[in-house]
């Protein structure tokens, strides 16, 4: 429903989007999820709430919008010198932060406000970006590698399953096996 | 929050259970589901809205454990006589299934009413019933296959994660493809 929020630094529509974007973070930290409502965060943020509707179309959309941004990585994943080594420490600190309680939050709430796919495949591009960082520091040191859509398949997809769908079955030692799996059954040589 | 609903067959709670679903089922054809209002459904369930409260906590709960029990598999997957053939069989059918409209739906419902896990758990115990039906016959013929685990983190949770994730890039012969991958990388002899 709603438009993809412009993201133009330093003009209005930004600096809206900031302000609302930290109404709901400050309003969240102080009194949980479930009181938001659009005109406590329209107060909050200086807006009217017909801002936040023409803009987000729901609280839903905003909720997920927020969740996308805080799922943004914020530095590229650490080289530490081996395909494998990159691969287990992304892989296992991928699964601890989107296990945590609020990164299934976020993430509970990217796929709610999602009737067509948009915020989810922001989640998905973000993953994408790391896996490929990591990849391409592969290929610079001439290791063999699979490649990004396998990874994706057979990484980061059992990972997100568990996460979503199975929440007992997860520890560092998952992350390093399915490493482990992919690395010996689908890498080819550069 | 809910408990779990009990689904003893013929008392009074097995009774209110199917009317509250029937009726959720029915005004959600009628008239779209963001009509859909607790009262509403009392109203065509025959019972209080407190009923449902009691028993279902809220809306979001309530869809969840409809979109839940939609998801369930009515059958066990077809024998064609050989593990490949019955993987791919059902992985280009359960594909096929979730990621049309409706199964992006439920499947969205079931994770948002969902705090603990316990209806997406619900969901994956359905995959594992049909997985492990599959696994026993290829035992039984005496074919090498791989475990149950290995089935959900790399042919399941693939397929789920670019339905909820990555919906651009998704027809019958990814799902093939995970199978022969699964297949020749995965398999143990009995």
């Amino acid at each position: 429903m709603s438009g993809k929020p412009s993201t133009r630094p330093g003009g209005r529509s930004a600096r809206v989007q900031r302000s609302v974007h930290e109404a709901v973070r400050e309003l969240e930290a102080e009194q949980g999820r479930d009181d938001l409502t659009v005109p406590r965060i329209a107060a909050r943020a200086g807006v009217t709430p017909s801002t936040i509707y023409r803009r987000w179309g729901d609280l839903r959309e905003l909720l997920a919008d927020v969740a996308v941004q805080r799922l943004r990585p914020e530095t590229p994943p650490d080289d530490l010198g081996s395909l494998r080594a990159d691969l287990e420490h992304w892989a296992v600190a991928f699964l601890e932060e989107m296990s945590s309680p609020p990164g299934r939050a976020h993430i509970r709430d990217a796929l709610a406000g999602d009737p067509d796919g948009d915020n989810a495949g922001r989640c998905s591009a973000y993953a994408v970006e790391q896996v490929e960082t990591i990849l391409a520091r592969a290929a610079g040191r001439g290791e063999p590698a699979p490649g990004t859509d396998t990874v994706l398949d057979h990484l980061v997809a059992p990972m997100m399953y568990r996460i979503l769908f199975r929440p007992g079955l997860l520890d560092p030692r998952y992350a390093r096996e399915l490493v482990t799996d992919l690395l010996d059954h689908f890498t080819t040589t550069p």
